[in-house]
């Protein structure tokens, strides 16, 4: 993966039960590294655990020391299997509180005293946590030094990320750009190689796909710097005219 | 999670810095929980990591002796990125050999000779790997001792898995019963908790959700005893009646 050097790297950590069987497809990975990457921070590696208090500890104590941050998504809300704030205060070692300005937040509406209790669950956090704000208006997730603690349901999460913009620290920021050839990867993969042993400082990759009844492969440079991203991709698309096929730039940070 | 007695685990592995990236949302978990679940084979971990020979080598080293299965998706194509073979060769201490038989399923299609040697990198596998095949007409993906090692496009990883159904031993197969209630999680929180309590066996889980601009919440039981499942899914709804709400029963596996 590009430029190593001054990168900022986080982990994320998906917790749940319903992920590994299957029952809830993940797409909090997927918004996490491309915001993330807007800011400059590099997803490098991410793991889905059960609802297990032993193995959440033991990942959370295993990532944190290796990564500049850690992002979890999921079990805070007000349930039996939500373990996430618990988990977290052990591996750090302090108390659970409840923090007082949740508990605000959350009896700004009404409820039976036992609904209230219950709902009051999502109040807790380890001693020392700070609030991560939550735009959607329900209970705050919470930072832990580099660990930060995040709602599950998407919408939730993705509220709660965007107020942390601004407030992490950061790296390069790394771009992409993207060649497609209708072309299978074996006919280009010699070309491939070589351009990639002579820009070590970007990362050539090539993502094949099945489409249309066609095999193709989205040729992608990934660096932290536009203009020799923009060198390579004019490597990249001579050697698909090279063997007679007809590139298509898709250019800067293309989906595709 | 429930029933970890005469449970069989898989431990997923989702090789590649496009997913990491942002770049591709990943499908292929959803796909191999769903499929090995209903199999008899529960999946208690995922990872995904980048295209770095050290880290793939290690983390194939570290969970494929905690796991009774290990699958994994991507890098087994022909570029310089496709490193995968290569490290499973390196994780088990083997040396890295052509396999006849994918070699003879690569040379059918003809082509030039620099394309043909690019092609043939598909045909190298550890040695002692047995295939896994693969009935989309590509090159094979391959086993060594209990790590699986597919492709990454989803429709080609499918086609391997399906060629496995009957090959792995198999445990209790997980069942789920699932009721919803329009309701916040706070207001059954307790009932829920005094249900798990009572029922060790099955796995008690909610998971809410936001749609059509309402909070409602999917209480999904776990189990390998669908007669137990039937039993809690009752005290489930009628909990959800108790504070008012109409329960709604999806029943047995519904994907909700």
């Amino acid at each position: 993966m590009p430029n190593a050097q001054n990168a900022v790297t986080a982990c994320v950590l998906i917790i749940g039960n319903e992920i590994l069987s299957g029952r809830t497809q993940d797409i909090n990975l997927n918004h996490i590294a491309k915001t993330l990457g807007n800011w400059g921070i590099q997803i490098k590696h991410c793991r889905v655990i059960p609802d297990v208090e032993a193995i959440i500890v033991d990942t959370v104590n295993e990532v944190r020391g290796e990564f500049d941050y850690v992002f979890t998504t999921g079990g805070i809300g007000p349930t039996h299997d939500d373990i996430t704030a618990v988990c977290i205060a052990k591996a750090f070692g302090v108390e659970i509180i409840e923090h007082p300005d949740i508990a605000v937040r959350i009896r700004k509406r009404p409820a039976p005293d036992d609904i209230m209790a219950s709902r009051l669950l999502m109040a807790r956090v380890p001693k020392g946590a700070t609030l991560i704000d939550n735009p959607s208006g329900g209970p705050q997730g919470f930072a832990m030094e580099n660990v930060h603690v995040m709602a599950g349901i998407p919408s939730v999460m993705q509220a709660m990320l965007s107020t942390l913009e601004g407030q992490l620290k950061s790296g390069p920021i790394i771009r992409s750009h993207t060649v497609r050839a209708f072309t299978g990867e074996s006919s280009i993969a010699d070309a491939l190689a070589k351009i990639q042993q002579e820009h070590p400082d970007s990362d050539v990759g090539s993502y094949p796909f099945f489409r249309d009844e066609r095999y193709g492969t989205n040729l992608v440079i990934r660096g932290a710097d536009i203009d020799q991203l923009q060198q390579i991709a004019k490597l990249v698309m001579a050697a698909v005219t090279a063997i007679g096929e007809t590139p298509e730039d898709l250019g800067l940070d293309a989906d595709s």
